[in-house]
């Protein structure tokens, strides 16, 4: 395989690509983490930061058979881990010198760890406005940064300034991003023994909820498992297009505070739009202080996440609320970004409003 | 057993306390992280958060037969929750209201945390100075902050103010909090499958020293390893009281970058020093701008640490260097806490020192 091989996108429609396995089989290694999957994982495993096997605790403060799945202890904090540890070593694989990535949050961390770790360099995209401290530790973690005057920019920059042996890993689109983050539904497997009955998940390009359809539909097809579990997708004001397409228009301020789910057209919505019908799910919105009140009660029960983790909690409490889950159901939360990179708001959030 | 039954120190000598245990032997359970290894715990398993089983990786940026162990991938970010587990654990069987501890920094954190989700309540004492972010945490993790004017004055105040059904629960005296640490070492041997040849970790007040002494120790006694890996111990400057000991005064600024190993006198220093002398190990001091020229390092691998845990890596290139470590040896570097508490100031120490 070489670089100028990779596809980032379909060269006909311009759609995102799609990995389909055939004949899978599912052997687990005795290896700790993401690659225990490696019989089901289109790459080598070149390149590993000690992502997966994260812990799942029952979470007593919100009811029996929940619980919380604390994907934000991977190495750099975010479940996007799993995608970056495939997407970059199958990079590795096509022999490239760089991978382009544009975002200014998790994922932008995440490639550039694995880039870095994996000996290749490195080139996020980011927005001027976005948050000095991720800026300097995406660069620390080795990867070169540039500016762009908005978000948007951002990713057509990413696209055009691809070079030779150079290609473009942009999460969104990434089909090996996608085997990367779909082994959170072997782990899920892994650990409970069998699937719950309904999982809870932010959504914002829907690399996670992508994933966990894609993982689930393998393991059903294997007859590992009986049905895909309910897989609800959790939006914030502003950025709902999913739940839109599922609940009409919704008007709203754009999110102040669930800043990892600020994605306004991702392209694989009509993807996110079957995940979510066909396993019986829903699209959920929460507004900004519904997820203030979920990640105080989440920081409470010593849980250290970020507030677009805490949605999940808000959801869950929705949808007991409104009976889409019953409090028999077995229901996973994915809390999946650490609120350690968020220390410096949590005062004006959180601690104002605890009474002294 | 009730609350006032409860020692924090020998009340004839007034020094640290030890738990010994008789008849111990080992039986692995089915369980995920540290609880793994209750029957080697001599507490009730009543709380957990997702502790333990990090991962350790191989770290080939230096060299063969080194490995990382990522104790910053524990749930508050830091080592101290394999500690807090079994201390809150331990204060939850005794039936306690509260527990009270003195630190500005990661235990503050990890005691707020595991306490909060017992149900019981924590109140910590801090210097004012501590950092607002870290204050914040533990505020929003729903303990009671109390800020003293000093370091000194936050113990003096933490213990007298000790109450009815009420525990000092410092972790600088707690003899629970090393039955917690001891687990590392546990979970090194299962995760190896052997011992390794030698140890590397930070030295502040000696808890994960000591509890990879007590581990190790307690592994040989069963007779499940031949010998206790030699422990290097590493201090920074200005609070190097174990380094003093073995080498004679050394005087220097104070670090103004470790501050996690900030610990003036630590009430076990001569426990510390029988278990460096007695594992054939040694203490080791590295400068600030030794501490910083590794965090570049441990960064620019991926690895997403604070500068104290940084300390490791140069304490090992010094090992390898006065070949106290040879290239043959397998050494683990114990990486502590977690670099997301500090975005803020990887800009400072780092990224400007990074060509542009």
């Amino acid at each position: 395989m070489e670089a100028n091989s990779w596809l980032w996108r379909c060269p006909r429609c311009g759609g995102p690509l799609d990995i389909v396995i055939d004949g899978l089989r599912l052997t687990l290694s005795e290896r700790r983490g993401l690659w225990r999957f490696a019989s089901a994982i289109p790459a080598k495993p070149l390149v590993s930061l000690g992502e997966g096997s994260t812990p799942l605790v029952e979470a007593k403060f919100l009811g029996d058979n929940v619980y919380l799945k604390l994907e934000y202890l991977n190495p750099t904090g975010s479940f996007k881990d799993r995608g970056s540890a495939v997407a970059v070593s199958k990079a590795l694989e096509f022999g490239v010198k760089a991978v382009v990535e544009d975002s200014s949050g998790n994922t932008g961390i995440s490639i550039s760890a694995y880039a870095s770790a994996a000996g290749i360099r490195a080139r996020i995209y980011v927005p001027k406005d976005a948050p000095e401290g991720k800026k300097s530790l995406i660069r620390a973690l080795g990867a070169d940064l540039v500016e762009a005057p908005t978000r948007a920019d951002a990713y057509r920059m990413a696209v055009e300034s691809v070079g030779e042996n150079e290609v473009y890993i942009g999460h969104l689109w990434n089909p090996w991003f996608l085997q990367g983050t779909k082994t959170l539904a072997y782990e899920l497997l892994d650990q409970m023994g069998h699937a719950p009955d309904a999982v809870i998940v932010p959504v914002a390009s829907g690399t996670l909820l992508l994933g966990l359809y894609i993982g689930f539909g393998e393991l059903l097809s294997m007859g590992l498992i009986k049905r895909i579990p309910k897989l609800f997708a959790v939006q914030a004001q502003g950025y709902a297009r999913l739940y839109e397409e599922l609940h009409g228009t919704y008007k709203a301020e754009p999110t102040k505070i669930a800043d990892a789910l600020r994605v306004s057209d991702p392209p694989r919505l009509s993807q996110m739009v079957n995940a979510v019908k066909s396993s019986n799910g829903d699209a959920v919105l929460v507004t900004d202080d519904e997820i203030v009140r979920a990640w105080r009660q989440a920081l409470k029960g010593g849980f250290i996440i970020e507030p677009s983790s805490a949605t999940v909690i808000s959801a869950f409490w929705k949808l007991i609320d409104n009976k889409q889950i019953s409090k028999d159901d077995e229901v996973v939360l994915i809390l999946t970004g650490s609120g350690l990179k968020y220390i410096d708001i949590i005062g004006k959030y959180i601690v104002e409003n605890i009474p002294r």
